[in-house]
This record gives C-alpha cells, sequence and structure tokens, in this order.
C-alpha cells in the first residue's frame, strides 16, 4: 500500500455472498444497504470495504445509496485471501444461546470447518444453521477475517467417527483424562480437529468409539472441569498460538 | 479416599459465604435452600457437595429440609482446597452481557484475581459487582474450584498502572503489535497478569502507559482481530496451558 492510501481501518466491513471482481458494480443485498444508508449514514463517494470469502477484501466505493439498495463500484484490493490453517472444531450444540457463541469464537478464532457433531447426551435437537451462519459472518466482518468457516450440516457422532479423514489428527477433551494440550498440539500439526462434546459430556461408549478411531489424540485441558463453550474456544486458541497461527 | 466412599461427582455442589468445618450444622441461605429443596427435591439424609472458598470441599448430609431453609451438617472432606496459579485478569468492562461472560470464564480458567479495568474507551459506566460475583460463583459451582477469585473495585487503568507491583509480569494484548503470546508466557511465570482493552482497544497514550511500566509485556494474539472477551479467555487459557495448570 503507498504512503498516500487511505486508512481504511474505521470504514466498514461487510461480508457479501457475490463474487467480486476489479471495476465491478454490485447492489448490495437489502440487510447490508439498510445498515450502510440508515445505521452508518454513508453517502455516495464513500468508501467500504467488502468480502465475499474467498477473493480477499476489497475498497468499493458507494456510487448510489438508497434505504433499501446500495451500489458500489470495486476498487482496489485492500487485503489479501487470507492463509487459513486447517483447523476443523467438531462440537455438540449447547443450549442458551452457547452454541452461538461457540460460532462466533470458531470465526474469530481462524478455524476451517465448523461441525456440528450429534451425541447421545446432546440436549439441543433444532439446530438453526442460518443463525449460526449469520454469528460466524458478524465475527468475520468484525475480526478482519477475508475467510469463512465452512459450516457442515449437524453429524451424528457415529457418521462423523466412520468416515474420519485418514491425514486428519482427531484432538478430543476428555474428561476422563488425556495428555496436556500442548503437548498433543506439538505432534498434531495440521491438518487437526478439535472434538467437544455437549453439557453432559461423552458417554463412556462414546468416548470410546472416539478413542478407537486411529488418529484420536485425548487431551485435558487443565484440572478444572471446564463448560463445552470454554473448552471449544480454549482448545482451538491454544492450537492456533501453538501450531496453526504460528507455522502460517 | 477409600474404595466405598460415596461417588459425590453427580450430588449438588455449592457455595456457601460462611465457614466450613467438620461436625458444624449450618443452615443455608435461603437461594441455596430453595434450590435444594425445590429444584433438586432433596430429603434429609441426602448428601450434598459445600465449599466457602477457602477449606476445600465438603460432604455435608441434610439435617432438614425447608423451602427456605436447609440445614446440613458437615460430613468429611471431599476435596482439598485447590492451588491457585497467581495469574490476573484485568479487563475493561464489555457491553451486552460479555463482561459477565468473562468473569465466568475467568473463574473457569482458574484466575486468582479478576480486576475490571476503566480506561479511556470504556463505554460501560456502571458495572454491578454483585452480578460479576455471582457469574463467578456459579462458574466455580460447575467447575469444580474451591476457591474464588478476588473480585476487585473497578480500578482506573493509570491507578492500576501507578502501583502495579513489582514482581507482576503484566501481558498484554497489543493490536499495534507485540510478540507471539506462546513466547511471551514462556518468560512470564507465575506471578503474572493479563490486560485486555475495551471494544476499542487503548488509546496511544494508554498503550504509551502501559508499556512504560517496566514489568509490561506486550503480546499479539495472532494474524485476527479478536474480540476483547475471546482475547481474555484465550490469553488466560494459553497462560494456564503452558505456564499455570503445568506448573500447578
Amino acid at each position: 500500500m503507498s504512503e498516500t492510501a487511505p486508512d481504511l481501518s474505521t470504514t466498514p466491513r461487510l461480508y457479501v455472498d457475490q463474487p467480486l471482481a476489479p471495476g465491478a458494480t454490485i447492489t448490495l443485498p437489502v440487510p447490508q444497504s439498510h445498515y450502510l444508508a440508515q445505521v452508518m449514514r454513508r453517502q455516495p463517494g464513500d468508501v467500504v470495504r467488502l468480502f465475499d470469502g474467498r477473493s480477499g477484501e476489497w475498497a468499493a466505493r458507494l456510487v448510489s445509496v438508497g434505504r433499501k439498495a446500495v451500489t458500489a463500484t470495486l476498487e482496489a484490493a485492500s487485503a489479501p485471501q487470507e492463509a487459513v490453517a486447517d483447523i476443523w472444531l467438531c462440537a455438540a450444540p449447547l443450549k442458551r444461546g452457547r452454541i452461538d457463541w461457540v460460532a462466533e469464537k470458531a470465526c474469530e478464532l481462524g478455524v476451517a470447518r465448523f461441525v456440528p457433531v450429534i451425541t447421545r447426551r446432546t440436549i439441543v435437537d433444532k439446530l438453526n444453521l442460518d443463525r449460526l451462519r449469520a454469528h460466524m459472518v458478524e465475527a468475520a466482518e468484525q475480526c478482519g477475517r477475508t475467510a469463512l468457516p465452512d459450516l457442515a450440516e449437524p453429524t451424528p457422532l457415529a457418521a462423523l467417527l466412520r468416515d474420519w479423514p485418514a491425514g486428519r489428527a482427531l484432538i478430543f477433551a476428555d474428561e476422563t483424562g488425556g495428555e496436556p494440550l500442548p503437548a498433543v498440539c506439538a505432534r498434531a500439526p495440521a491438518p487437526a480437529a478439535v472434538l467437544i462434546g455437549p453439557e453432559g459430556g461423552f458417554t463412556p461408549e462414546e468416548r470410546a468409539a472416539i478413542r478407537a478411531v486411529p488418529q484420536a489424540l485425548a487431551v485435558t485441558l487443565g484440572p478444572r472441569i471446564l463448560r463445552a463453550d470454554t473448552a471449544a474456544a480454549v482448545a482451538v486458541g491454544v492450537w492456533q498460538a501453538l501450531v496453526g497461527d504460528r507455522a502460517a
């Protein structure tokens, strides 16, 4: 970026679900248009930042500003497409909004893929994937990501384990004990996944099934019993600090 | 514990704000009494677990069960007082309940002290310490802690820095850059503290003031911009994984 390039760090940053290319003029969807026109009070000529999850981030100049339709012309690339460490988070749905929080943190912490896993003790029976995705989009807008995590369909644990990819380490938090997470991270480079159970934990049969997967690595997350949402964020955060972001 | 000791892991576990000693019969406060009598439907003779934050965890047998007053006699110690790593979390209040979540996670992750810090860009002007404490108590009950974090009075950043203890490392998340957190953890054993700013970050003047503290260690938490609540949980989680819980 040249020294005279404008400081874009305080301009609105929005995800749009359409391919972006330099020179193109696009019409933003109603929610984003409303946000820019009514909430942020932007005017024609103002610059915003857009990303499509695939082609980095772009500076775009507003051409027309209506309450329900804002158009913008893409100018220069403002950030390259990010390198994503190949880490998945596989987590059982949690009640009381905690799964929304997990989806948000998964995105902030840079996971490549988020897999809701249905286990024996999973209490939540209906999972709103659109809402989870909205939380991830908002997190990506705020944290500067140019890639959204893939959001997988809810997957029964047995199916997840049966189809587990050959080369992917399966780091799972086992409340009955395991190795310290940093030690496991040291020998579990990408591709890897973190698997976290529901509020009530895995059943003994589920734990045995997980341990039977050759790629499984049981970890302990310390001497205290962490809630599932905490365990998910901390396990991914420690992996990223020790393996992912360092390697990137 | 002998082989015939009962499995207490599924019995209710409650914090009581009164000193516990073997043989004593105590009357539980109204909320805990209500919970045991009305929610958990416990009967005289049932066993519960109690902790006072100071003397470990005790098995207690219920003597009388009323809707507003339950009495219990303390029997045997069921867990020793935990060893707490000397890590503080100093964090600016956050809006929309995110500070409650930070208090909960601070407790789950085993911090010794939680200090709400008032900074220039702190938006929240009224902080309900009783509510923060209630979140920490609930977290301690759930995660098996026998110690509650000290909850400090809200402290202006300038005062915090002026009185910073001589021997305590001050690990602060600096969005303008710093060393990777694992590298800093390696040379910041306890006592240490993690300092996290508000939603809008520290001002340049605040960052300069923090860096001027001789014990300050600026860290980066990776290539993405983490929300303040995420930064707090991950920084403490990584420190505990690399320094605190390992050393304990």
